[in-house]
């Protein structure tokens, strides 16, 4: 019950706060330990409370499960959404309840909540409840996202060995897939992104049945899963011999992920980092052209806080995982992107994932 | 513009509502087609509206993608998320527009808007806003959930293949998820389990770097995605021998499955389908280990509506994809389940997904 302590301490004790509702499934996984997809809740709520016992809500389908892996929690069957508002409003009212902060609603669940509370209570929104706690890694929590950076790098590795010109951006997929999952993977953490040619422009390119062809960039974007942990890598490679723009491109977002990883130590504003890159990019007259932040946090989500953009108002802290990811995008000719996922240590950064830089594939 | 114009006559035509504010991101996809993860909106919003362009609003990033792909809309660029809010009411202003209705909206961005848009127009939730539309799936729809069907079926025969005593539950994962890829799948629907032994009772138990042992009841539940569409199959296998009470249950769950299957056509209550596969499970005397309804509609997204449990009011319709899954969970023991995904047609039920029940593997 260590985090469900420490979340008490920081934000219930002392203050008029009386319990906490939790609907985030991330969220949920980190102060339980009951397994389930990161991405759809488990878990109907999670109360903890001021004075009083932690309840999962759960209904029927993964009531067994919550009451096997919950521990230090009551754990209450819930049969419909409806009941689920009644039997938070009972509690609410028995344990004199008077202040409740919930991390995520929906507006209609919201309503449904304040009804059956019916006035007895107030109900505060705080999205960022957890984030100050699960921005910084714990060792454990480091040990799942080393493995993952492992099993992305090993991914990575069979991207190099799979792309050649006539491959299908889908069967790059499936070897990288293949290959973190042999070797222990969860899975995925996100859709799996192999984007060739003029797709390469395109951040978010995913990947299609289309044959990569001779001196076509490919971007490609992947993370593993591992015990519930995420990682993100992004490699650009051309299949076949680069021209002489995709060279130059490619040294220039190589050089602005390497002089932003320089700057990531503690206690440096995010909005510091990311220019470093960006100034890089925009020397080299590009500027324009490389359209997002330089990173995000990382870890039982794929994107979470802290935020690398020039307007985040973030500072690095020890412990963080953040991706360093620069790129420039021209459509028509193609994009180049290098990311990898960076844990900010004492002394600076250190890479999770690891492997190639080069351009130019084995074949 | 099919369907952004069938939306409009169904929504917005001889209502007083002037204006639809999508945010869902599957209902993004749908009346767009700009690719996305399904998990997480592309776009920042989409504005149908009754007089003017209909808009997609979107993030820099996903700028140029969203020019490429949305045909038909108006593309406005947006640099912050208060930036959002700022076009939406500015645009909601200047066509006059008093009443919006939005499909999904958190606590936190409706206060936002409703702050933005201050008071000169309602706003209105209304989350099935689609669901009507997306419940009946086109004859081209059917084409992608057909060979997402057949994918899924592809990567079940896989792991017929694989499990065997010794076998961890992640390589089977691996070799099923490599199969439904190499022939062109786009990646799982959910999170593939592959549940042995004690872990099996579990409905969602995942999968795990567990061994299997002989005589282990394993619950194998995947699914493809073709082309945005999801599938869901679950096959339980005994790795060895099964037990007579193995058999017994298997026995049992699938006659549930097919009475269940006997009864899905046009015009019937969901909750008649549900009650047919409950009774065979029930007179059996193992009534109160089917934890679940007995299934849900399957499209864009693995869990939609149409809802087939005991207590829905939804009616069967042409077109509806819904999954037929009874299932007996003994803790301590072992789970069982048999799922398919069925196509609701005039004559009624036809199974996107096929392969065989067997509970026994080859090896």
């Amino acid at each position: 019950m260590n985090r469900v302590e420490a979340l008490k301490q920081s934000v219930l004790d002392g203050k008029r706060i009386d319990g906490l509702l939790v609907f985030n499934a991330a969220n949920q996984i980190y102060l339980t330990g009951v397994s389930g997809e990161t991405a759809r809740a488990t878990l109907a709520c999670v109360m903890i409370s001021k004075k009083g016992e932690n309840i999962i809500y759960v209904y029927n389908v993964n009531y067994e499960q919550a009451k096997a892996e919950g521990k230090g929690f009551r754990v209450e069957l819930v049969k419909r959404r409806e009941d689920l508002v009644a039997q938070i409003s009972a509690k609410a009212k028995s344990l004199n309840m008077k202040n409740l902060v919930a991390d995520f609603l929906s507006v209609e669940t919201h309503r449904l909540l304040m009804k059956g509370l019916h006035g007895q209570a107030r109900l505060e929104m705080q999205s960022n409840l957890l984030w100050e706690m699960r921005k910084v890694k714990s060792e454990k929590e480091l040990e799942f996202m080393r493995k993952a950076g492992d099993l992305t790098s090993i991914g990575m590795k069979a991207a190099y060995e799979t792309i050649r010109p006539g491959v299908k951006e889908i069967e790059v997929a499936a070897e990288i897939e293949y290959a973190m999952r042999k070797r222990g993977g969860w899975g995925t953490a996100f859709e799996t992104s192999v984007a060739s040619a003029a797709r390469s422009a395109f951040p978010h390119g995913g990947c299609t049945a289309r044959k990569i062809a001779k001196g076509d960039l490919v971007v490609v974007d992947i993370g593993a899963i591992y015990d519930h942990y995420c990682s993100d890598m992004t490699r650009t490679v051309v299949a076949g011999k680069p021209s002489d723009k995709q060279k130059k491109l490619h040294g220039i977002v190589k050089k602005a992920q390497f002089e932003a990883f320089k700057t990531m130590k503690p206690k440096v504003e995010a909005k510091k980092v990311d220019a470093a890159a960006r100034n890089v990019v925009a020397e080299a007259g590009y500027g324009e052209y490389f359209v997002h932040g330089l990173g995000h946090g990382v870890g039982l989500e794929v994107h979470e806080p802290p935020t690398l953009n020039s307007e985040s108002k973030d500072i690095l802290a020890v412990g963080n995982v953040v991706t360093n990811e620069p790129g420039i995008y021209l459509i028509g000719f193609g994009g180049i992107r290098i990311e990898d996922s960076v844990l900010i240590q004492e002394r600076g950064g250190e890479n999770l994932t690891n492997g190639s830089y080069d351009l130019e594939t084995a074949r």
